[in-house]
Order: C-alpha cells, then sequence, then structure tokens
C-alpha cells in the first residue's frame, strides 16, 4: 500500500487524525523535498520534529528520489505499507500525479489522505474562491529565458473580473549548470521566488506587452508562509506591495478582479496599516 | 477569541492536531449546518462522534443561528474563546466570510485553521488544479427559476481548454414557500442535487442555449463523498454518468476540458470498467 499524505500548509500540527493513523501503520516513510519544508521544522540535522511527532524514522524524497528512484519506491509499497508525506496536499502539485499512475500500473493499492493547500488556504484574504481564474505560475527569469505565458492569462482572467493566483517559482537541488557541463552533481542553493521579484516580473512583462493587462495601480494580495502562524497577507498595490520585506518563503501572490462588497469588507483588514496587517499573528492559529 | 476551523471532507478523523488543540481549548463549539454532515457521524440524537473526540458537547449553528444570532455567538466569542466548525476549509464557500468580518469589526481576535476542501481535493481525479477555470454552481431549477448563468461560463472554460468544477446546490433547512406565506417557520427536507439532475439541467441548457458548450458525450469526472472512505469517482461522459446512481450526498462534477498525456492516465482509473471504479475504496484511505 502507498499512502499519500498532504501535511498541510504550516507545521508538523497541520497533519490530520486520518494522516498520522496512515504515518504511524507505515514501515517506511519518504517526505517529498522539492518545495519548502522550512516551517516543518526540518532543519540540517534532520527531520527532528516530525520524527519525534511519528515516533519512526523519515527519507527525505528529493526530485532525484522520486523520479529516479521510483521504481525502488513502489518495490517497498508492494510488500509493505509506505507513506509519501507532501506539503500541502497531495494534488496541489502536478509532481505526484506521475507517482501515482506509476503505483497504479503495478496494481499497488494507493490511498490519499487530502489537506489544506495554498489553491484554497488563499481563501482566508476574502476574495472568494469560486471567483478565480485560471492559476499561473511565475518563473524565475534568467538572462536569456524570460517567459511570459502567465501575461495573456491574467488578462484574460482580469477582462473577465476574475482573480489570478500567481504561484511563484521553487527552485530546489536544481542542479549547476556548472555541474551538468562537467558530469558532475552539484546543486544550486534553494531559491524562492519572493513577492518583490514576481511584482517586478510582473511590470517587466507589462512594459514589454504594453496591452495594459494591469499596471502598477493594480490591486494585489501578499501572502507570506500561508498557514503558518507567522503569515503575512497584505493587500495593496503591486506599487505599495514591492516595497515590501514578506520574509521568509514560501511566498505567492494573487491579483484582484472585481470585487465583490464582501470581498471589499476583508480584504480591508490586510490593507496596509488596516487591522490585519499590524497584528503580529494576522489571523491565523 | 474566534476559531474557525475547518473539519476537511471525511469524517471526525479528517481534523488537524492544530484544529483538535483549538477546540480543546474552546467553551463553546459551533458546527454549521448548512452543508452536509452526513459523514461527520451526526445522527438525530446528536453529534457523538464529534463529541466523543473532542470530550466537550456541540452547538449545531444552522443557517438562522448564523445569520440571526450572530451577534450573541460573537458577543461569547469577546469573553471566552468560541470554536465555529466548518465542512471543508473555513473559506471554501462564502458563509464564514461575512462572520469573520464582523468579528473583526467588534475587535475579536479570529484565527483560522485550515483544512481540504472540495476545491482542492478534486485534484485527485488527476486534472491539475491549475487547468481550472472559473468554479460554477448549478442550482436547483424549479417551474418558474432556471437560471442558466453557468451556461456561459462552463463555454469560455471549454473554448480555452480548461476544465470547470460544478458545485451542486444544496438546500438545508429552507424555510418552505407554505411556511412563508403563513408567516409559521416549517422547513423542507434537506436536499443535495445529484450529479444525474445537474447533468440534467446542463443538458436542458444546452438545448435551451444552443451553442454546443458541450453536449452528452463531453467527457466528465463525477465525484461523491469525496474524501470519504466510501468515496465514488467515476470519469465518463455525460451520457454514462446519467446511467449511474452515485448514492448519497455530496455529489460534485467536473466538466474535463483539454487535457494533457497525465491527465488522461490518471482519468482512465476512473473510467467506467477502469481499475478505480472496481475497488471499493475508490483509492482513498
Amino acid at each position: 500500500m502507498l499512502y499519500i499524505i498532504g501535511l498541510g500548509l504550516g507545521d508538523q500540527r497541520d497533519i490530520t487524525l486520518r494522516g498520522l493513523e496512515a504515518v504511524k501503520e507505515c514501515e517506511k516513510i519518504y517526505i517529498e523535498a522539492y518545495t519548502s519544508l522550512l516551517s516543518f521544522g526540518l532543519s540540517a540535522d534532520g527531520l527532528s520534529t516530525l520524527e519525534k511527532l511519528y515516533g519512526k524514522p523519515l527519507t527525505l524524497a528529493d526530485r532525484e528520489t522520486v523520479e529516479e528512484k521510483a521504481d525502488a519506491v513502489l518495490a517497498e509499497a508492494q510488500g509493505s505499507n509506505v507513506a509519501f508525506l507532501v506539503v500541502g496536499d497531495p494534488f496541489g502539485a502536478t509532481t505526484h500525479t506521475d507517482l501515482v499512475v506509476r503505483a497504479r500500473k503495478l496494481g499497488i493499492d494507493v490511498k490519499v489522505v487530502h489537506n489544506a493547500s495554498v489553491m484554497n488556504a488563499v481563501g482566508v484574504c476574502g476574495l472568494q474562491l469560486y471567483r478565480y481564474g485560471e492559476t499561473v505560475s511565475i518563473p524565475f527569469f534568467t538572462e536569456t529565458w524570460r517567459p511570459d505565458s502567465f501575461y495573456e492569462k491574467i488578462q484574460r482572467n482580469r477582462a473577465l473580473g476574475l482573480h489570478t493566483l500567481c504561484l511563484l517559482d521553487i527552485r530546489v537541488k536544481e542542479p549547476s549548470l556548472e555541474s551538468l557541463c562537467r558530469g558532475k552533481k552539484l546543486y544550486e542553493p534553494p531559491r524562492y521566488m519572493t513577492i518583490n521579484t514576481a511584482i517586478e516580473q510582473l511590470l517587466e512583462v507589462e512594459q514589454v506587452c504594453r496591452e495594459s493587462a494591469y499596471s502598477e495601480d493594480t490591486e494585489c494580495v501578499g501572502f507570506a508562509r500561508l498557514g503558518s502562524e507567522d503569515q503575512m497577507i497584505v493587500a495593496g498595490s503591486m506599487k505599495q506591495l514591492l516595497t515590501l520585506d514578506f520574509g521568509e518563503p514560501l511566498h505567492c501572490l494573487v491579483i484582484v478582479g472585481k470585487t465583490h462588497p464582501v470581498e471589499d469588507e476583508m480584504l480591508e483588514f490586510y490593507k496596509l496599516g488596516g487591522d490585519g496587517t499590524q497584528k503580529k499573528d494576522n489571523g491565523i492559529l
């Protein structure tokens, strides 16, 4: 049996009782390491907070493990209970669908334990989830690679009055260009896109495309560490948010569409100088 | 302090450890009753499963309590810790934003505990969440009220190749027309729209609008009791799904847009006669 278990967004306490029960039934526990694990108490010396809670050791599954060693992981799941722990919800990201498909093709039972993901937790800012259009991803620009496919999608959402969730790039355990050239595996340090970088890139693309999909005056909501005790949520124009330091990752950004009165009322709490942003804990447990 | 705590989708074991800790700190616990509580072990004799787990009594908060008696609930939260439990995630539905706004205006601290909602858990079928367009709601048609605003939205999503999540109507504790006329409060029995009714209404609207937004051959995924142990997920054309009995509520429906290969591979498991639909537990814990 392969269990794919969502850990939620904040820390070790965000696992569900169902998820914890399943973990305890497993002989081997992998935890995915392609997204941020910072808030889950994972330090250099290992996965102490989670391991203490589960009462057993964890194996960090980086991209390499999952993509290259999936067969070995799945072989284990044929003879015993294996858990694969995922930050957020198992299907909030694309990465896990492929693992499930491979498991099922091998006839391995797969059980899923859901949890909160960024895709639904952004609802906390008051913008209604059914008023969002297509989600976009903002990748890190490089000297030579500055893709702007998100521009058209944002433009379309805004023309329809819909909000746009922008997922910001995460680069964890990326082979360095130098190491690829030399045939040796060396990794870049992890990089997480900040709200500031995302807005800079968005405005740069607007400067190039010049179709007024949005501007520096466009209302947005910036989220840092959503679901954690020290989450930071601020509503303001792109220009305003550019001046802020949102601190540690993960960050994401919502570009606000046409709002209803109850959405406006909630956003007020998150505006600069508003009630929400003055509080240290910013309305989250 | 007002805690708004998501219970997740399945049963009492879907609360998070963080949520359970918060419940235990509260003197008064309300549980919302406008969506389905069937799977949470709530029978006529009270909220036994949850009350046993929490070690304290619950108060059922129907629409009336929240809309008419919110002031009383909030007054309690000014002097003590009050929990408001919500099926799914607190902000998966619109209902709770208003409560939060009112609380904050009164200066009451609000803390949110996130959980899975239908909006992200539909990811289990393999269709990627970032490939969804605007979510639509399908309301129960009556003799005289047959709104079709969802049609245009579905058409737009499909033109862009995006999937569409259809949330199906729930009518809990609706005053009966007769009782409204007589000035007495009598309620209709609860009604939950089935996938079959949703598809019938969708096809009826297509017959009226005739713009080929979709047809009886359009690929869909039907979900019943998503996140529960006896969930049922089947992929097939509207025509095929119309022949099935999905059983107890809640149901929801996804109209499939343009798919990527990995999405197709996952959908295969849920097709009629496929691997997923043959299994009793259908891939969920």
